[in-house]
């Protein structure tokens, strides 16, 4: 099916094509920052009941682009869906993150993980949300479909929850290497039923977040995590895709290999720097600080400009890191009209 | 007073000479590590009256020395005296951490800071525990004493604990940098009388944890953070100095041209990309993977070799953040022993 939004700046530049500015969007713009998806929020006080409502999650989706006028809308989600349809519950714990009750320690925890098709396959009110945000978004904007990369899943399904450290998940990766590599093959085979289907109900790009990358030795990264990053872009050969790999620097060069089209950077990351190591064909997705969102109009817009600069096109705007939920958003209004107003 | 030490291989090692191994030593070594620190750790529930008891610091200095035999003793101490030392008292919570009842919100808050000789008259503890151990050592090995940088400290300070993000500590960097500055000048003057202190109490180097480093942008640790390091290394002349700043591997360029010796890296970064940004004449220290350590004995020699080769000399090993708590002991000691055996 042609897509209505094929000619879309977002999409042409994602195809790495030279556009008359580079698009915006924020990563966590569906959230707390805005005045409606509080007041969604509160007819939900259970988020996870909150994502798998499916005109809900296509209600916070398409708020942003309402608003903010973004250039993408990123579909309403956790990247959490994914351990609990492969079998591992979790609890959003408010103000605290998520907390899963039992996590993974052994072989036999790992064996007992359902994967592949049968586990996306309770995923089902995820490409619900898609389909009613296409058709409410009627090709206004294209529209986001993600998961998390398959370490950051292990990272949390090992883990039990964010950590300073993730020392147990890594631990995984020294102690029982093959243990690790299971798991992560199952987590990639149910990512990539995952996202066909995000892409069957709709998802025009699919971002990667690896949320954790920036934890591993740069040896690990290259073993327990591009590998799988690697299977999931080449099963998706049709769909533009972005890998968002944060505090990975040491990584770039093995991700400008990749097939992804796009690659997020965080905002340590120099411009320059990443280009050097990704090469000259992908785009580049970031990566003002989003602290930077908090000063007043004239630096925001002063910071804005200086990055879409310092990136020379071949770029798509966006914060290093999900929006901060307290974030003023008169503050991320100057940042997106900023780039909507700019000009080659 | 010439230091009875200073031919020992750690301190000789630090001042850029040849040596026949490398030095080893480990970031957080008197610690839970150790069964001999829980059995002490038990005598004082509240960790403050810990670090307060001088007798007990530096029996807990020493118990790494003694078990171990690294080639180095750390001070056993808290960055967080420092913040308490000018006005800003913390709790220590088990098992979460320090939290800051008061946190620093405007001028009238940094006003109100003592600071310099006055805050730093207050750690006389911490000056009797270094000459306890100094005398207790007895030459055995070199004693490190230590602070936290002061972007570290700041970050602390304003938002009151740990954070996933220290957005609010970034948040004055944009919106109130002249306060930022005031804060940070406080901190840097408290922390070289405190630092003199510490050296005329028998430190023999000084090493500067800048633990919160990679949540700044490059430009922001250009502003915010260097300054404030070289300040601090440059009034303390005579004695050696360590900048470990862990996730700021964009800053190393910056942190070469410091008037430190050594510089610490976290296990992120390459020991080749760190040369090559730090030019030929420091010492680098760390950077193996703590989790490493949860692996089987031929793993842990096999990298530890693995890296000291590849650091190829001008080199003090040591992991790349402080070894984890429920790291097994015999882990700990095949990494020191393999160093100790090691000859170039």
């Amino acid at each position: 099916m042609q897509n209505s939004v094929s000619k879309h700046l977002f999409l042409r530049a994602a195809a790495g094509e030279i556009t008359e500015r580079p698009p915006v969007w924020l990563m966590r713009q569906a959230g707390r920052i805005l005045p409606q998806y509080r007041a969604l929020r509160q007819k939900f006080p259970d988020f996870k009941a909150f994502v798998k409502t499916p005109e809900a999650a296509s209600e916070a989706t398409i708020q942003p682009v309402d608003e903010l006028q973004v250039d993408a809308a990123i579909i309403f989600s956790d990247i959490l869906v994914i351990p609990e349809a492969m079998g591992l519950d979790y609890e959003m714990i408010e103000a605290k993150g998520p907390r899963f009750p039992k996590t993974i320690r052994q072989a036999s925890d790992v064996a007992a993980l359902r994967s592949g098709a049968d586990a996306a396959a309770d995923l089902d009110y995820v490409y619900q949300a898609l389909r009613i945000t296409k058709r409410e978004l009627n090709g206004r904007v294209p529209l986001i479909g993600f998961a998390g990369a398959p370490w950051t899943i292990l990272a949390y399904m090992v883990e039990g929850g964010g950590s300073k450290t993730f020392s147990n998940a890594r631990r995984m990766l020294y102690a029982e290497p093959e243990l690790a590599h299971a798991l992560l093959q199952k987590i990639t085979d149910t990512t990539i039923s995952y996202l066909r289907q995000q892409i069957a109900a709709g998802a025009d790009l699919i971002q990667l977040f690896d949320s954790w990358a920036g934890e591993l030795a740069p040896a690990h990264y290259q073993t327990f995590a591009m590998p799988y990053l690697n299977q999931i872009c080449e099963a998706l050969p049709e769909t533009p895709k972005t890998i968002f790999a944060k505090g990975a620097w040491f990584a770039l060069e093995e991700i400008g290999q990749s097939t992804c089209q796009v690659v997020g950077l965080d905002w340590n990351t120099a411009p320059g720097f990443a280009r050097e190591k990704v090469g000259p064909n992908k785009v580049l997705q970031g990566n003002l600080d989003p602290c930077t969102l908090y000063a007043d109009a004239p630096t925001i817009r002063q910071e804005t400009l200086r990055m879409i600069q310092a990136f020379k096109g071949k770029h798509i705007v966006n914060l290093g890191h999900g929006v901060y939920p307290d974030t003023p958003l008169d503050g991320v209004r100057v940042f997106v009209d900023t780039v909507k107003a700019f000009k080659w």
